[in-house]
């Protein structure tokens, strides 16, 4: 950590420090001929270690009813036409990173602390490279599929000791409007509190209710930072249409009260007229590319690490492929220019996600085609192909199962769960199942006024229980468990886990042999800064 | 799958035939610029994935007692040396692999079934790089911490329907000579039933006589292959002397009856004549180098896989520690080489081994040097990084803690376990721990006769269980399961889990860069195949 030095400076003149610091490397002749890199892509899948990958290329490539057709996935295509690394993120002083610090830590470079949005372990502002991108008058801008507001977004452009304070964030990003476009959820933390759409609509809100969303504030106060944004040059958009109806160089587009579509709904198109990720991702790439100075992008699949924490393997496939065709836009933009890098990678693993060999339903004997060879029977279950396929048909995340199934009660019946679940899937389960999901035990983890650890019963989970952290998601822990054995599927928890995550960059072959490896986030981080201050001084 | 027309054919005609295919490449101009690769080393560390290399490497860089000092592993050198991929290794017709199928496949760059050795999933015998290798006149090796009969080394040399035929691996791999160097342990596998070291020496049971090995036959005939290799040109070791003394082309090493030493012993020195992993990867690289045509060796860590199985995370520590020197003694001898290609990599994920964070012992607020910063306390406990030190603290693995606490019965006493455990571990358990540990369940997966579900009461695994197949294993996972908590340690399995593993490479530019990327097994079997089959023809 040379860093002491620098973090109590202003932010220009770290820029102007880094320049110094690169300078000794500007006249190699070797570094002069690299083609300058004007654009950086950072896609995020949240939760998205090697384990999730696995899934998504085991799916497309040998799902007997796979959707690709056996053809590779979008994130292998770009992993075979660049470079692979795999990448280590844990925090400054911990051995376990959350999506905060993580992103923190790819979006400024320095060590961080879990939790923290934007900042240094000690808690000052670490300028981050979407900001360092605008002061070199490159366009800006992020996307995602939960909220704007939430972790990952946030640390690119916002800076706050703690990544609850949404509403401080959004009014962050409207204040500063140093991200040129805004593409997500939570429209919630950016409307005045106890909002409703009234009869005599602004223009605005005219614009607001052509969407399907229910508006409802998180808001304590009376800001309405709609209007703020839209006086500080953005233009606003509610729905697909009117995002890419507009070409404004500003945009901020809200296109859900909180979260956007999961996976699932997405696959199957139950959404009208909120964009996918792969829209907002074309969106915004045609509005930042019209810079001649270049720009910084930054895109989130950030539903694959809540299927994680739910130990929902049926929505975490969905959230993949969702994940992986804004890949796929991305990588089809950028094949062929000289001028952009394209990183993919994740934040850090979630819910220990595996296919796994079991003593359950054990292969019969088989008669080889050589009839030379003895009869072949192995000793295990190792999961049979089209388990792929049943995960694919999964009609409904666990977490709209539950929503459904209890209704307008506190849990539901084993009887409604049981319903409900078997209609949704095509792993069932039984009432003795619905019964172990509803079982409950002392929370020996209680601590009063916790965010999620606030409750003295909670859902039963026998082993690694304290490990299982968000007592609201443990009934859909237990579905997960309900039916592990039929799918080979084993969870090693509700949190995140250590593993080293991929990444995969696609670029011209000189920037890109920099990523290949076992790196730390933090040196990613560092490595797309200085891809961006020596095109600044190249350009001299 | 465009095998099925080679299979039948003989080795020969193979060989032709991969010649020819790749004969429409020869011509390219940029092709024939390639170094030549003499040789091929392949590290192979079973059961270890991602996990697996992440705790190795936030142990050297991050521990604070770490005998790396901070520095990076030397996987991690040698991947920032070369270049990283990930691989993708299910059989030809499951989801998840076993070390028999897996290693197949590396071998003979076809799809495979589980637990069959050195055969295609039809049953018919499979070429393997090792058998090419040595029919293209070069010199061939394969090393082992396990025993040399078992899995891994076996599917490079020998063609069998079932990996638990070790007796049968072992007279194949004498008989046929196919493999020049071969160390490792087993030695209970190529000596006679009831075999006894008598009183009238042969020449080669005083050289057995100076080992420290107990020889216990699990051979079921008199056959003593020991004299056959001897016969069949080859020189025997049984302790590191011996094996250091030699200067024959052709050497047997088997230093151990079954499994030789494991990681924590090695680490702690406590094996005074059998050589470590490290020696006889040095002396197996001594006698092939001499062969100026080349050669392949095949280096297994063999028993990181079996503290996965245990779930066993100190141990896991000391087995990676051990794989870890023996590819840093690799790597400083192929550095600055141009005719040598080293990949390491690993055959699957063993465990589903995570760092998680958890709600016990959550943080205390804390004041930041940034005195204009709120109070900072994260919601969680994300596992303090001095948790990596007792890790390498602990003394004996789980199983030698399991059978010390035992002694002579068949199962130790809550007291006698809490004092064992507490005697070898920092991480210390209490009574009810040891009485969840010793704690029994029926076993539902009960088959009469089978190799390791054969008992109908088992040790109690409350989530997972039919993942948990074996029985005798169990009282090590609920070890690992006491410890947990305290260690910040998930597991998912007792198995084997999909997830994707490192490929790591070292050698030429323009050779490694063909391990980039996301791959499969089978690819890169093909890929280390296609190596051998250049150079021959680039050589006329």
């Amino acid at each position: 950590m040379q860093l002491k030095d620098v973090i109590s400076l202003s932010f220009g003149t770290f820029f102007v420090i880094t320049s110094l610091t690169s300078c000794s490397t500007i006249y190699s002749p070797e570094i002069v001929k690299q083609p300058k890199i004007k654009n950086i892509i950072l896609m995020i899948g949240d939760g998205m270690g090697p384990q999730q990958v696995g899934l998504l290329e085991e799916y497309a490539t040998r799902a007997p009813n796979s959707i690709y057709k056996g053809d590779n996935s979008a994130i292998a295509k770009l992993a075979n036409a660049g470079v692979t690394g795999l990448s280590l993120h844990g925090p400054a002083d911990k051995l376990v990173v959350d999506s905060a610090c993580s992103a923190t830590q790819l979006a400024t470079g320095l060590p961080a602390g879990n939790e923290m949005i934007g900042l240094t372990r000690a808690g000052y502002k670490a300028p981050t490279i979407l900001e360092k991108a605008k002061s070199l008058g490159k366009a800006t801008g992020l996307v995602s599929d939960t909220r704007l507001t939430h972790a990952t977004p946030a640390a690119f452009a916002t800076h706050l000791i703690h990544r609850s304070m949404e509403n401080e964030i959004a009014e962050q990003m409207v204040r500063t409007g140093v991200v040129d476009v805004m593409l997500s959820g939570g429209l919630r933390h950016f409307i005045p509190k106890n909002y409703r759409l009234n009869e005599a609509f602004t223009p605005l809100e005219k614009q607001l209710k052509e969407s399907e969303i229910v508006p409802k504030s998180k808001r304590r106060d009376q800001k309405n930072l709609l209007f703020d944004a839209n006086k500080n040059g953005y233009d606003l958009a509610f729905t697909k249409t009117q995002m890419f109806k507009t070409d404004a160089k500003k945009l901020l587009g809200l296109f859900a009260n909180s979260a956007m579509a999961n996976g699932i709904d997405t696959s199957y198109r139950r959404v009208s007229e909120e964009p996918s990720l792969r829209d907002m991702t074309q969106k915004a790439i045609d509005i930042l590319s019209q810079n001649e100075n270049g720009f910084f992008l930054m895109i989130e699949g950030g539903q694959i690490d809540w299927a994680g924490h739910n130990n929902d393997a049926g929505t975490l496939l969905h959230e993949m492929i969702k994940f992986d065709n804004a890949i796929e836009a991305v990588f089809n933009w950028a094949k062929g220019r000289e001028d952009t890098l394209v990183i993919v990678t994740a934040d850090h693993e979630t819910g220990g996600f595996g296919f796994s060999y079991s003593g359950e339903n054990l292969p019969e004997s088989e008669v080889l085609s050589n009839p030379a060879q003895d009869i072949y029977q192995p000793n295990y279950n190792f999961g049979d192909l089209s388990i792929l396929d049943t995960l694919y048909e999964q009609k409904k995340s666990f977490a709209e199962m539950w929503h459904l199934a209890k209704g307008n009660k506190n849990r539901p019946s084993p009887l409604s769960l049981v319903s409900i679940v078997n209609l949704h899937s095509t792993i069932h389960i039984n009432e003795q199942d619905a019964k172990s999901i509803l079982a409950e035990q002392k929370n020996e983890f209680f601590k009063r006024g916790h965010k999620s650890l606030g409750k003295k019963v909670a859902s039963k989970i026998n082993d690694f229980t304290p490990f299982y952290v968000y007592l609201e998601e443990r009934p859909l822990n237990l579905i997960g468990r309900a039916m592990s054995t039929k799918q080979n599927i084993v969870w090693s928890t509700g949190t995140h886990t250590h593993t080293p995550v991929g990444v995969f960059v696609f670029g011209p072959e000189h920037t890109v042999k920099k990523f290949n490896g076992l790196h730390t986030h933090v040196e990613l981080g560092k490595k797309m800064q200085r891809i961006f201050d020596f095109n600044v001084n190249n350009r001299h």
